[in-house]
């Protein structure tokens, strides 16, 4: 009856209730609890909990909102001994704690290389110069008196499950894939401020430097800049966070988030790039034979099962159980999620729910039944350009072992009968 | 140009700097700021902020970020004399202040009648009895175990914009308008629930009922439940926050959000509505003529200019000028806006940007050049369905004066030569 008029992926009340879901049927006679009968407590049951008792906080006493207290393992956490300093590191995205497809903005992971810079929006500028017309000056009040746009795309580091290319090592998927976020970006077209100051015709290549004490450069090719990238100031609504690079960043949507330059104060429009630290000794990929890739800037295609991971075991020995992940591409929007339950064995494809955007993450479901066995558990991206994400070892073969960047490869949990998770790799 | 190869409403590069947008021109000769050197702090020229020279806070010092001290003002605020009391009252959401599609957690709009009922997630359990073969509870855990989906939904309280219907009061567009919010939310279709519990044959409506101590209760019409309501349990990706309804609440999509029932924790399954408070003394429109209008569910289109608004003047007093705004439809997806500068003489098309979603949000923006003369600004929706938003007089014919719910009339703001804005009425 369920699914008679639904093409929808649910699961039909014989499976529910017969595939170990022990729901609790409410005892005979026992009856339903009554509603509070106002006036009269004395109505109440004993077992009543305090929360339907008594009045709990008014309105605004919370002027701006928090997580529940129950919640409050939901955070971001840094790998101490992942960087030799918290001020030139990275906190990671709790993925396993979260669902559907946009970021709060409260838990999207930082990357600092001087610690988060705490701008005053009064003072902050970003000059345009170089190679054209009219170098310009522009307050946060003058960007936004130009032609804005709202898109919804992710932000992947680079070295993102970059400690996994030598084997499995980081047991949690916060660790080896929580540099990602994606959340809805308010900001002006690149395009605007370049026309405005009018490019030369000999420019090719932009530099970006943010307003750290950093200095964060990254040279960016003028193309990409007038395709799509964003001179960003708000996420999900609001202002951009400290951390995120309030009050302006630059959107680079699909490419490697080291380009998405926080704290953004300048723009030199020149005609080659500038070979700065962050694209020479690092976000290069040094190969096998000793020669490195460099400018490696599209995210390939990518997944991850979320839930269950290590982090998130489950609960349950057998029965109805839902492995849910995240998939997103640089190059466009995800076209189909395969799940494999036996290491590859045999492969579904997933339920893909909630809107499927361009180059932003898509939500992936797959429902089954659980027979308390081991398994192992893989998701492959698929995007509209027809890419296939690879395995791991596949990865190896092409690149070597030496870089920490652009490892898309296919992650594999381990599931033991009770339900606990382990990140593995599967010869 | 800039308009050569872009079909979207963009503002080439005459407009822009001949139309009163001064952008500061970098002085001829002044250079550009250099990068600071690393490792020769006495390179840095002495304007250079203190951000620029200076190590911030680590990563995940902020473990849950939150925003800058800069957007301190950016609160849900509540109206003192509104209600009796601060527990059964309503928070609003700074519509002014945000952009895009997506609210945040931390800004949703709070309705409570008994306060904030502070769940204990493990011993959160939902009931549905009544008119089924089989009673069931759930856990969280059980609803975690169901088919989930993940949509962008809207909900607006059926007294936004209620103290307007006998003229402009309320100075602020946060009061007007700001009982609403729009965020993605994830859980089960309450069908799932339903066929798991077998509903019998003669059920035509549900009691929802919520855990706080008023207990609130509305009746839903069984056919909304199968075709759309979902049971949530998730807002942008993290938990349902406290003050909206954490665990889990019954998202009922484009109707009124009183029937979005909070800390929902009970359903019963009945064969007529139970004509509680909620939908006797209260949310019910007493017309002219001594009936009223009962079960009005549906929130009908409506839109209103959040940019400028009397939390927002305009800064600038001629120009290049953005309106800014959001608009809505309970009957699926916004079609259009119009935007109007001279209180409806004349009208324009706006730009929707980013997602147009079914019962969503939608942003709407009108770049034009101001000439610095005072303004009637007011908007326009029009959703798929062919609906056009009325004028508060066209609603006002028909309805009186004496509800204080469904106002979905047309705003109008004042925008002075000063660039104030105030709430008016034009006759």
């Amino acid at each position: 009856m369920l699914n008679k008029d639904n093409n929808r992926t649910v699961v039909s009340r014989r499976s529910l209730l017969g595939k170990g879901l022990a729901l609790g049927a409410v005892a005979a006679g026992g009856g339903a609890p009554k509603a509070a009968e106002a006036g009269n407590p004395a109505n109440l049951p004993p077992n009543v909990p305090e929360w339907s008792k008594t009045l709990g906080d008014g309105v605004a006493v919370r002027a701006y909102g928090k997580p529940s207290k129950h919640e409050a393992h939901v955070i971001r956490r840094d790998v101490e001994w992942l960087t030799a300093s918290r001020e030139s590191s990275v906190s990671f995205t709790p993925l396993h704690e979260l669902d559907g497809i946009i970021t709060p903005n409260g838990l999207c992971f930082e990357r600092h290389h001087s610690g988060i810079a705490e701008l005053d929006p009064h003072d902050y500028r970003l000059m345009i110069h170089g190679l054209v017309d009219k170098p310009l000056m522009f307050t946060l009040e003058d960007l936004e008196r130009l032609p804005r746009v709202n898109r919804i795309y992710f932000a992947e580091c680079a070295a993102n499950s970059g400690m996994e290319w030598r084997g499995a090592q980081m047991n949690a998927c916060q660790f080896t894939h929580g540099m990602i976020h994606n959340v809805m970006y308010t900001g002006v077209p690149l395009k605007v401020l370049l026309e405005e100051a009018g490019v030369k015709t000999n420019a090719k290549w932009l530099l970006l430097e943010g307003a750290d004490s950093a200095a964060m450069t990254r040279s960016l090719p003028l193309q990409k800049a007038l395709d799509d990238c964003l001179i960003a100031f708000r996420m999900n609504g609001e202002r951009l966070r400290p951390e995120n690079g309030y009050p302006v960043r630059i959107c680079v949507p699909g490419w490697e988030a080291n380009m998405w330059v926080k704290w953004l104060r300048r723009i030199e429009v020149g005609d080659q790039p500038w070979h700065h630290r962050e694209e020479t000794s690092k976000y290069t990929d040094l190969l096998e034979n000793g020669k490195a890739r460099r400018f490696t800037y599209v995210m390939d295609a990518k997944s991850v099962i979320t839930n269950p991971s290590p982090q998130a075991p489950l609960k349950h020995r057998k029965g109805i159980t839902i492995v849910s992940g995240i998939a997103w591409s640089g190059r466009g929007k995800i076209a189909r999620v395969d799940v494999t339950l036996d290491g590859g064995r045999n492969w579904r494809t997933a339920r893909l729910d909630g809107p499927v955007l361009d180059r932003s993450m898509a939500r992936f479901y797959v429902e089954f039944d659980w027979d308390g066995q081991e398994l192992f558990l893989q998701s492959r991206a698929m995007d509209e350009t027809g890419y296939v994400q690879p395995t791991k070892d596949e990865l190896r073969k092409v690149r070597g072992v030496n870089s920490v960047y652009h490892n898309n490869g296919i992650q594999t949990w381990r599931v033991s009968p009770e339900g606990e998770v382990e990140n593995v790799e599967i010869a």
